[in-house]
């Protein structure tokens, strides 16, 4: 298996996606390659500079950098010698199994739904993010962003690709769906969400529990959470910000010590036809690292695989 | 001044109505007579209880409750006699200033909008809530769940209702309108925010700051925040359900322990033509006190008529 990391994207980059791959290098399987996509230079400096044998990698050269201010969808064409670019035209050409960033999120959504394409019949790719649970475990919430405007039918899709997702990656029999919603009761919501809410409940290919409310995104309550890509982002980052507030003012435990986004690293694009993770900017090598070790469970998954199948068959 | 308040309401009534009435009794001006609302013997067997004079109070007998089972819209014209139905005869007759109760919310807002009418200029009334931000000060949200469908020149008019809720009440100078989005930039968001905010932006009636994101809810960058009453349940309730498992785990703080709703009670619905003021249904005795001293700050602001003053003229 190759893994792709594009070693120029996130705020700390190229540094911290070095001493990621290289944390991450040693422990992954032997047979898994991590394929650096960058400035060559900098990455055979930097390896150096940690001590690292540069053998022990690919490095495939792309000098160009997709900033945060680029334009998502324009910067890929107008930056073909980028890590982005090249990361997926290496996916395209099926030299790598997965692609894994923590660079500009719009420009991975585009280069994700251009170069590699989205599945037949998925009307809409997500992404996810992971929320971990009282319980022990973890909520899947999606889509965080994606895709503002949902219609019914986009959000019963995400149904399928979480429950997938839960189902391939994280090993979970017949994973509980969830709707985000605000009241119990099927009547309760906005259009969408009543509208989204029969299609689900009459569905017999996923596991409806019902609505869930706010209150219900860390009891566990749901294996996957369904929500707009505008409700997921807002209830993700209003989590990440009560976790850093917590942390400030020096109030820990264990349980919410699982909120910080290190121990996650990175989510899938789920609906496109090769394997794409996307990293969070903010990331240091320790979440460059955990965004590794995802990709090669994703990568050794058939989760595309698997999805694909689903909406064609 | 006299302040109405619905005794049958609420998880814990009628006892923790009438305790929380007792509370606040003791704080009031002794020009505020408090108007209890409700099963006359119960009322007086209640404040008996608590050594309590009942000549303190004026006693409206309405012995039929409104339930949290009860359907909204048809609820008050079944229930004539019920406190709530009793209670905005009371403020239609101008008998009460004021209407609070910690019972059924959307009869509430039925009540308030059919009995009191919605003021003259209003699409759409909508209810509040104040978060603890980390400066010590208060953000205050708002749609929080009246109106789940909301478009753009409907959240305008939630930023100058929240504007003027923000200076005649919490007495805030030139209040800073924040919306909230899922980007910083104007070209973020979905379809409503992308149009609200280039209403907003255009305007000189508010001040308006721009986009704040689910992060910024609780660091004070706003003292309006802005959205749809679908995504203002949902923050709301996370926020709430996060305190939740705080308090469980033991992680308190000064901070923290302002999400604390005892300390808030209630929050009026703004755009109608009386003040009505909606208290959560599990409200305790002392959330029921928080409730009515707040509704003496609201009757005392003349916000309902500065609210009337800004959509006609």
């Amino acid at each position: 298996m190759k893994i792709g990391i594009d070693i120029l994207g996130g705020d700390f980059a190229p540094e911290a996606n070095i001493a990621g791959a290289v944390l991450a290098r040693k422990e992954l399987p032997q047979d898994v390659r991590l394929v650096l996509i960058g400035d060559q230079d900098q990455i055979l400096s930097g390896l150096n500079a940690l001590n690292e044998d540069s053998a022990g990698y690919d490095i495939v050269h792309a000098p160009d950098v997709i900033t945060m201010h680029d334009h998502p969808t324009r910067a890929i064409p107008n930056k073909p010698h980028s890590s982005i670019a090249v990361g997926f035209d290496l996916l395209a050409r099926k030299e790598i199994d997965i692609f894994a960033s923590t660079g500009n999120t719009g420009a991975m959504l585009v280069g994700a739904i251009y170069k590699i394409n989205t599945i037949a019949g998925i009307i809409r790719p997500c992404i996810t993010s992971v929320l971990p649970t009282v319980d022990g475990k973890n909520s899947i919430l999606l889509d965080v962003g994606a895709n503002a405007d949902c219609k019914p039918d986009v959000l019963y899709q995400f149904a399928i690709l979480g429950s997938l997702y839960a189902k391939c990656v994280y090993g979970v029999e017949n994973p509980r769906v969830g709707l985000l919603n605000i009241g119990e009761e099927e009547t309760k919501g906005n259009l969408l969400t009543i509208a989204a809410h029969k299609l689900m409940a009459e569905s017999d290919e996923i596991n409806f529990i019902g609505n869930v409310e706010g209150r219900d995104l860390f009891t566990g309550v749901a294996d996957i959470i369904v929500c707009d890509g505008f409700t997921g982002n807002i209830a993700l980052k209003q989590a990440e910000g009560i976790y850093t507030l917590m942390r400030k003012r020096g109030l820990r435990d264990e349980y919410f010590d699982r909120f910080n986004y290190e121990n996650y690293g990175g989510t899938p694009i789920l609906g496109v036809k090769g394997n794409v993770i996307i990293g969070h900017g903010i990331s240091n090598d320790k979440a460059v690292r955990s965004m590794l070790l995802h990709s090669y469970e994703v990568a050794k998954s058939d989760l595309t695989k698997n999805i694909n199948e689903a909406f064609n068959q």
